[in-house]
């Protein structure tokens, strides 16, 4: 079976990117998404859609982009399925709420195709707490656990082992969060790939909003803000060093608005003394540094 | 001629951390130095010396290293005559001042030798203001450029330039600030640039510290300190995405707190909207965005 066409593509991007921003408008209910539409010059180009709230979700970007064109000589250099003419499509989600009790949420759907007749779908969907609940992160996890067991080609085990392998930040020997899923290059079946990766993206409101909606009342002072700014001196870090799109976008001159658009609206670094036994603090750190939770599978 | 002994190289890091650090203490009056002391597991190990204060110096990190051992394959990939065992000394620092009327201050020094027979100095000294002083950029590079004629073997107009190329984000098409002197692999006579390098070492307290010591009491607001935090995001972005030293330490292991001690304590990411013209926020972005300026030669 074939997968999809470009258009259909695209269109779905398009239409995960305006359920997830209404969505997050009415939940945020004070802030309103802008929508900057931008071109590339080498072909195609994008609709960068960012959030920046008095209200519950302090900063948001989730942007769409569809481009085309002479394969860059890093991408050839790395993948022999590259070709010498690439077309790639995407949406990119990103949540920093300001509520230091409701953890960071980051989701991306990918789609590539290459003159070399290559085709391919990445993507995934990840939590960074600031502090741990465990109920978020199970129930998280074991929603997108059902989200797979809808499709045969779906592999939670591996690709929720994969997404903690990619989130972790070796410099610091962390993970970036409580993970949740990542795939990359899976060409099997992208008719059904491409089945799976509409109802995940259509599952993304429901997997994060509910979420953040019952952590944004819990209280909290200057103290919990200090350590959300140094938790998001992390994501920084991650995101600058580690991550490879962010990286390859930046190298190859990509539109550094769209691909900065998911750092957090504010950082620190502060000296790492570490925190306290038994403190929440020390809590997150130590999950964070130990071996990985099969999160699906743990009782609340 | 022949070049320093390496305990001499060392002696002379430690003498400029340990005259920096008291100067810095004395200016700021309020902070000290910590002082901690580590060991390389591959051999040799440093001493990181940081301070935060409540006073004009928010942040400051003066950090000592000497390592040696086999050559990371990294390095011995991009150069010929790295080796096959390399040992390396050097000292940087980085000072924070709390005033954003003050500029953000960098400076190291480095010696290098390989068991190939190599041996060479780099280093270089750099401002980075907030808002522009056309006579802390100007006073800040005829320093440079008098101790440069003090030494045949110093190049100002060469190091210049390579300061301009190197403190450079081309994904903003910035330059980090207002530039220096930045030299590398000088080896041609090693006992000339020893005395140049000692020379430089010694001068990096009157360089700096008449700058920072004429604008802690310039009058600022919030606007000032959001502006200050955002170009903070600017320095984050440099140092981790293209910075050759700290990529190159995040990847090879290096010690992470010592690396990393360069980050400004706070820094935020708003959205780009463009300063208005006429503002001091729009003069420092169009000189940043523009050609390099040849600040010794400036009159004031």
């Amino acid at each position: 079976m074939t997968g999809p066409s470009r258009a259909e593509v695209e269109h779905l991007m398009t239409e995960v990117q305006e359920s997830f921003c209404a969505a997050t408008e009415e939940l945020d209910g004070a802030g309103r998404f802008t929508t900057e539409p931008w071109e590339r010059p080498g072909g195609g180009g994008g609709v960068t859609r960012i959030l920046r709230s008095e209200g519950p979700v302090e900063k948001a970007a989730v942007n769409v982009s569809a481009v085309w064109g002479p394969t860059p000589d890093r991408l050839s250099e790395s993948m022999a399925a590259a070709g010498r003419h690439f077309y790639a499509t995407g949406v990119s989600i990103i949540v920093h709420p300001r509520n230091p009790h409701a953890p960071t949420f980051h989701a991306n759907l990918r789609y590539f195709e290459t003159d070399a007749g290559a085709a391919w779908f990445g993507g995934g969907a990840d939590l960074t707490p600031v502090y741990l609940s465990r109920r978020d992160a199970v129930e998280f996890h074991r929603g997108l656990a059902e989200v797979c067991a809808r499709h045969p080609v779906a592999d939670y085990p591996t690709w929720k082992r994969q997404c903690d392998e990619y989130f972790f930040l070796p410099h610091r020997g962390e993970a970036r969060g409580v993970g949740g899923i990542f795939f990359d290059h899976e060409a099997d079946d992208l008719a059904a790939l491409w089945r799976f990766v509409g109802d995940l993206g259509r599952s993304l409101t429901s997997l994060y909003l509910p979420v953040l909606a019952r952590r944004v009342d819990t209280p909290y002072g200057e103290a919990e803000t200090v350590w959300q700014e140094r938790r998001r001196g992390r994501y920084v870090e991650f995101n600058l060093v580690w991550d490879r799109g962010t990286r390859f976008g930046l190298e190859t001159g990509g539109r550094t608005e769209s691909i900065l658009a998911s750092l957090p609206p504010r950082a620190r670094w502060d000296s790492d003394e570490d925190p306290p036994e038994g403190s929440p603090e020390r809590e997150l750190l130590d999950l964070l540094r130990g071996d990985p939770v099969d999160w699906a599978s743990v009782s609340i």
